[in-house]
């Protein structure tokens, strides 16, 4: 049967989730857990390949795997054998034509900001300390641009090798909570680096290292070095996947 | 001149605050970086000795320095110095008969327990999870016995050396914030691991395995065997201390 787990995970000490030959990467350690836990090779097929200190309270995986244990147990199982940076909240079966990357309809990621003073060491891991005053509302009113469908060649690294930049937003908030900003993004995908250099921006904008209004000139420009600079990961974490 | 530091630190990779010789300690971490940084031997003397795991935000520390440095810059400069889990988040001169520990007026701890099915990876440094299903109401109402000037005999480490039991506490509160419960406690003093205590009888009562009228059964007795388990050190972070 084909079996979709939901994987939170710590991305601190991962290389990310795609396996790579520099360290080690959360689809390695959970691709050897499942092997040994049902005595047969194991590979899953990821929805979303977070970068090197991203972190996930909802990734999504798949695997094909020959057992009659039933598919809700084995999050419990499984979780017995990984270390506790990685937590399977959730598994059931699905069917055979399960894609986790295709079959996606929306994704949801939270960027958090702490911005103070001082860095709370508490929150160094999964927050981007950032000292000067960030203007939530002038970052609101940049978001706005974002939301719809849009060419955001502007926000995708140099590196992406993608057929269109053409993507949809359906939400994007910015939120103040104490000390911390919350940049809250829905889309149907998102190009590689997208949610960090849309992050690193509105940072220019609300610090007014830029105008609000440069979002929409940066957005139409499809040029990525219009935009700011690609926040770092460890602010990052993937929320949530939708499939239909 | 004496300066008085205001120190956030994340306890995970700590042996607590206190020197000692089973590892490395916040407060050794901080005498050798203010020793090398002023080129003269410099001792501290916490406020508040956290155990192993246990967090800050506010913990302090004085130490006496021959120094011409206005004492406001020495934060910035010493954060230079030190490990990324350690902050010093305020410093300032003092007179010379400051005691961070006997001149406390009142300390505030925060206590979070993650209560959900899985632990979130990414806050399991930070709370402790508890999978059955807390009451926050009945954790609240046993929670009012506590406040006012007791003796809290049942609440302290049998390792306690004291002298007298009798501390106030000033605020309890316990606030459930989406999966998260979270006990804040305000008081006068702290005995030897009082806080945790109080937070485990707290989830026993919440969870259903003590009634709340317990709590003021267990708070006459002056038995520590009557009251719950202590609760786990990375749960815990001291919040605030407030000086005359």
């Amino acid at each position: 049967m084909r079996v979709m787990l939901t994987i939170a995970y710590d991305g601190t000490d991962y290389v990310g989730w795609q396996i790579q030959h520099n360290g080690l990467s959360v689809q390695q350690v959970l691709d050897d857990a499942l092997s040994e836990f049902f005595k047969q090779p194991i590979h899953c097929q990821g929805a979303s390949r977070t970068d090197a200190g991203v972190h996930s309270l909802g990734n999504v995986a798949a695997f094909d795997v020959d057992t009659r244990m039933p598919a809700e147990k084995i999050a419990f199982g499984i979780n017995q054998s990984l270390p506790r940076d990685i937590v399977v909240v959730d598994s059931r079966q699905v069917p055979e034509d399960f894609h986790p990357r295709y079959g996606a309809r929306e994704k949801t990621y939270v960027y958090r900001i702490q911005n103070s003073d001082f860095p709370d060491p508490t929150r160094r891991l999964y927050t981007y300390h950032y000292r000067h005053h960030l203007d939530e509302e002038r970052m609101k009113r940049a978001a706005g641009y974002l939301i719809g469908e849009h060419d955001f060649t502007s926000f995708s690294s140099i590196h992406a090798q993608t057929k269109t930049f053409v993507r949809t937003i359906y939400e994007l908030s910015v939120e103040r909570v104490a000390d911390e900003i919350q940049i809250e993004i829905t889309g149907d995908g998102f190009l590689y680096n997208m949610v960090r250099i849309i992050a690193g921006t509105l940072i220019q904008i609300g610090s007014g290292l830029m105008e609000v209004e440069d979002m929409h000139r940066i957005l139409n420009a499809r040029d990525r070095g219009e935009a700011g600079p690609t926040a770092p990961p460890q602010g990052l974490t993937l929320v949530q996947i939708v499939y239909n």
